[in-house]
């Protein structure tokens, strides 16, 4: 299988890690829209607008699925890129919500959902754990998280006051939804903070996704990768190398 | 007069601020790519291409002059922007340079460059400084203080831990530019950070360069302004009256 996955910049190489430890495809065509990243300060109509564009650039290669890792466009653009495709279209926010009943996650457990403006400001996270019967559902926009990891400031001083900044009146928390693909990289951090809250990661959270909904079964000996950005190509790819681990890219 | 004023976002609000108080221009269209803020990551072709098509938006209007209000379009963009129009087009990296004379700062100085990584990697303040004989120039890219005026973070832990992660190096500052539209905002809390060392103001400096250099004088009583923005215009036009302190924008 082929997939194409999606990002508005660096941080679906978070899913791309996963996609690549359960060897689900035979071929994967990552596009980062590195010119215009962070899609989490920007509006629907813009979101939508530039999901189509990369739209457009995946329809030169043969894919079989197109897994969208930002949350931001799967809280927005999904139904449109849908619309225009005939190949499936798979978003981050409803594999985040699947992941919490396969970990058997009771139903009245406090759940943090933590994102950029745009994710949190679409309630997308929020509706979807509500239809699945989750009730006490807090959710905090946290964008300062994303040019911190960016910067590589995973520990020490800055973050210890963001996370006293964004959760000062946060208590009680069970679970927390990681709802954008850089915060993998703070995720214990974030766990240690909340008093060992349990995390869900975008990246697990989809691969459990595709095996059950589409057949993507581990199989594969190796995958290949191929990244494109609309900006600086070699960063990106220089990214990839070190989150990764992977020297032959 | 009427000026375009050109910005990656929403910091070149700032500049707008010094142009008001001395009521240089009878008309200003500003023009913030809200939809593809930040400029400060990205590479130069990037920042040459979009700065180009908002030159394409600015020909729409009767302008007399184009100020570019972004440092990191001002550091790559200008000799493009120039060969592509016939009115003058003016940044603020000479400008700032130029207010260190102004204000008779010595040769000597020991001078603190900060901005984004796009203006700090493009070298042209520290290019122009050396070009005005000043020797001992330090230049450190500070791109979190970007987010953190953006999320109005604007004193307090997170702004102190920063501070001491860009500046635990830095001693005996006599004059901080602040090479970024943003910083104006932090402008008192990183002078006193660096022991009350002297600041230099984008706005401020370009307004004096405009006095001398293209016969602009505030002789208006009033200034219309107009807002555009790529993405999100009433966003930007709220900001705008805040930070302006205007109501009927």
């Amino acid at each position: 299988m082929r997939a194409g996955v999606f990002d508005s910049g660096i941080g679906g190489l978070t899913v791309v890690k996963s996609l690549l430890e359960d060897k689900l495809f035979e071929h994967i065509v990552y596009f980062g829209d590195t010119a215009r990243v962070p899609y989490g300060i920007k509006d629907k109509n813009t979101i939508i607008r530039y999901s189509l564009e990369a739209l457009e650039f995946f329809k030169n290669f043969d894919l079989d699925i197109i897994i969208i890792a930002c949350n931001s466009v799967s809280a927005y653009a999904l139904d449109e890129l849908r619309a225009n495709t005939n190949i499936p279209v798979v978003g981050v926010i409803q594999s985040g919500v699947k992941a919490l009943q396969n970990k058997n996650i009771p139903k009245n457990s406090n759940i943090l959902v933590i994102g950029t403006n745009a994710t949190i400001k679409s309630n997308q996270y929020q509706f979807f754990l509500q239809k699945q019967g989750y009730k006490n559902i807090i959710s905090i926009a946290t964008p300062l998280f994303v040019p911190l990891v960016e910067e590589s400031i995973l520990d020490g001083d800055i973050l210890e006051a963001t996370f006293r900044h964004y959760f000062k009146d946060i208590k009680n928390i069970d679970v927390v939804i990681l709802g954008c693909t850089h915060f993998p990289l703070i995720q214990d951090k974030i766990s240690l903070f909340l008093n060992n809250a349990n995390t869900i990661h975008s990246g697990d959270a989809i691969v459990e996704y595709l095996k059950y909904n589409y057949n993507c079964y581990g199989k594969f000996k190796e995958t290949k990768i191929e990244f494109f950005a609309s900006s600086n190509p070699s960063s990106l790819k220089n990214i990839a190398k070190k989150w990764l681990k992977k020297e032959d890219i």
